[in-house]
């Protein structure tokens, strides 16, 4: 092995492959990242056994010579490898193995000889099947992620619902995300070609956080592919791998509501706000318990009490406010989480009584929908 | 006690209050803030006993109402009192004390009744005898801490080492800071009308690390105040008091090497970057050992060895290389501290062994030196 790159294309590659390393891995060689240079180019992979990031790094990009190729080959070199890329003095970095597994890393006057792995010795990543992919905007995937990974479950107890579930039918994908207390769905439409559908596919939320990283900066179109096992998301020249998770989503189409008692129509800012100063007496207490009070006139209440530290309360004109009269006790953390993700202007809540759960919808479309299991405090 | 605020400043004022008050303190009135309204305007008092801060804000300033007092009085309120006025609604905030210790806070539609501590209770904090004042820069304070700071103890076995200590002579003030493996010393000169002096007042780490924060954004003379037990800083409306650490500093006089053996004089920031990056090849190893070799034609090899990681080295040209050829290893976490607080283009370094400590200057001025113990490695 043996290559030049420009710096710049290293570092940025190697800042998306690194998030799939941790240098604390039971086996040991996945602390590294594999390098595999080929004639046309240098291919780097990271993998958690989770998560797998390829990068592939062509050796001409628009005209431009980005990797040199001396002689072709492959190493493992440990995590760290990027940390001293990022600060080599010169434009250029010279790679070679001079010794089995010592490979040199030269730029400017900085020389480094670094301990890597074998490369044969490096996990597999799972083939892809090119045909099944269907495609989605890069920017419209994160914030799908992002509106319902927040409702995911951080606890072990029920390892399925630490997933967002995925459902592809015709145009139409959704997700689902609960931990049982509140449950987010985000539904999108979608370039689906093969007319593929599938239910059941749950990925896990941490895979889909370090995919929302990914994503950021890539306002591009994406390819998907779901296979029995695996999520694989193609963005340009880099393909993200995730396992799924085993095990039935629950079914979640009976828990919602058909239609509410109480319907109230308010601007989002406004009672995000209200919520979250009148949480901020809760805090400390259980369950973070803030309650909203229907009274006369349009008018909201929203208000918490704590023995301890004291009383809050707000008052909300709504914009609408129609049929029966209610109070009711939430969580406060859970709905500021569901609020935040919402970027419409005005929502909707629909309450069907005290004691069961209700639905917040933004008011301009109907992709997205939160609903939230209230607290019983008497 | 009940007035009326502009939001802005108290939210300013709180800002610098709650940096002494921890939520966690075994003295519970002193997890709060301490509400003190006069005819004049409004003192804000916090305090964890080390630290404490006091802000005034004046009823009137440049000619704006500020503060809109209807009846004095006084109260301790919890520190999250912060949190809630920072998301106030309105720019107006009322205060009243509606049940002895409940405190009502009005701002819009917005309505708190927090329970607040008994203002009796609350500890006084040490008189200030406002004769014995020197004056500084509030910019060239700061810095002074940043480059001395980050050389004390952390560890609590010589506790008189964990503060920094001041020294006035003249128009001299000196600071020095030593965890007894690296020492760092920065002198400037202050306003001393009175023609103070001393010598042994140790600062704790902590303390200043708090009141650097402070500093940030004064470019105006501070006034200090050092007496047996305390120190006061005064900025503008604000008191920064702390209390001084017991004990004999030791005297350092005497392991400051006269003159070197060996003398470098290199730009800071490329003998900097090579450290930092061979380093990384020896950031697991113990000491994270760096060794530091002087070779023919006024160049300098710098370079770290691990037996599990790989090798590393880098040359650089010195600007002048003087005297007995040198080899010596030390720690690359302190040197790089030290260099990182060079604000000099160039910086002079003089070696008078490989088992003695080194001296680094800058060039331009001779107000900070760093001293560095090598590491014996054979």
């Amino acid at each position: 092995m043996h290559f030049t790159i420009k710096k710049s294309h290293l570092v940025d590659a190697l800042s998306h492959v690194n998030k799939a390393v941790s240098a604390k891995n039971a086996i040991s060689i996945l602390t590294g990242i594999k390098f595999e240079i080929s004639n046309d180019g240098l291919t780097l992979t990271g993998s958690d056994s989770d998560i797998s990031i390829q990068i592939f790094i062509p050796s001409v990009l628009n005209e431009d010579e980005i990797v040199q190729i001396f002689e072709p080959g492959k190493i493992v070199l440990p995590k760290y490898t990027f940390e001293i890329i990022k600060k080599l003095p010169n434009d250029e970095i010279e790679f070679k193995i001079v010794d089995h597994l010592t490979v040199l890393i030269k730029s400017g006057s900085s020389e480094f000889r670094l301990i890597g792995f074998e490369a044969e010795e490096y996990p597999e990543l799972p083939q892809i099947d090119q045909k099944d992919i269907f495609t989605i905007q890069g920017k419209l995937l994160k914030t799908m992620i992002i509106q319902t990974i927040f409702a995911v479950s951080t606890k072990e107890s029920r390892p399925i619902l630490t997933g967002v579930l995925w459902n592809l039918n015709g145009q139409n994908l959704k997700f689902v995300a609960t931990d049982s207390h509140r449950l987010a769905i985000r539904e999108s439409t979608v370039e689906n070609p093969m007319g593929l559908s599938f239910n059941n596919v749950v990925i896990p939320g941490k895979s889909l956080n370090e995919l929302s990283k990914i994503l950021d900066d890539h306002q591009v179109p994406v390819e998907v592919i779901v296979t029995d096992h695996q999520l694989f998301v193609k963005i340009d020249n880099l393909v993200f791998f995730s396992r799924l998770l085993d095990g039935t989503y629950p079914d979640i189409s009976r828990i919602i509501p058909e239609k509410g008692k109480t319907k109230i129509r308010v601007q989002t800012k406004e009672i995000l706000d209200a919520i979250e100063r009148v949480a901020l007496i809760a805090k400390d207490a259980k369950n973070n318990i803030v309650k909203l009070t229907t009274l006369d006139n349009q008018l909201l209440e929203i208000s918490s009490n704590s023995l301890e530290t004291g009383k809050a309360n707000e008052q909300i004109l709504a914009k609408e406010l129609t049929g029966e009269p209610i109070k009711i006790s939430f969580n406060a953390k859970y709905t500021i989480d569901a609020l935040k993700t919402i970027d419409s202007q005005e929502i909707d809540i629909e309450f069907t009584g005290a004691l069961s759960p209700f639905v917040i919808k933004p008011v301009d479309h109907d992709r997205m929908l939160h609903l939230i299991l209230p607290i019983r405090t008497y």
